[in-house]
């Protein structure tokens, strides 16, 4: 399996309206059918140090093997996401993970 | 659904026995009845500037629930790899991420 972890931070986290628009837009890509399953999410309360909790929102993604992930980057959905989204963030961590 | 990912870098990541038994005690936290689901991982081939690749071990878990992961957290288990384990890691990264 190979699970596409991306944690956005907001360019403007006090508008409520960019928030909305990143939202909906990482909405948009549930429906990209390369993915497997996908899960978006915000930072839960839990504060230790270890923890980075300042991002705005979490996207992650499983997919069965890199290659459909591979197919995900280039589909048109996700491309016009990108083109769409891409002012309303200042930061986007990723972390991709390859299991057994 | 909470998602709870760490990430693990390596103390000594040219010994390989060191690799092994951070392996083993990942693989030992699977038995942790309040986890949902587990995965446990290593950095995906992807390269680009965004994405952190540096680590050596991804260890990613689902609960139902804040209250399941609070469980996890004090389990005995859980506090018997932290224990067993600790010394072979240099840097724990943690994002825990709230889904509706």
């Amino acid at each position: 399996m190979f699970i596409h972890s991306v944690y956005f931070w907001l360019a403007k986290p006090e508008s409520d309206d960019d928030r909305a628009a990143l939202k909906a837009g990482l909405e948009s890509l549930r429906s990209v059918d390369a993915i497997h399953h996908v899960e978006i999410g915000v930072a839960a309360p839990t504060r230790r140090p270890v923890i980075d909790h300042t991002y705005d929102f979490a996207l992650m993604m499983t997919f069965t093997d890199e290659a459909a992930h591979d197919v995900y980057q280039v589909h048109p959905i996700h491309l016009a996401f990108v083109e769409h989204c891409k002012h309303l963030w200042s930061r986007v961590q990723i972390y991709d993970v390859a299991t057994k």
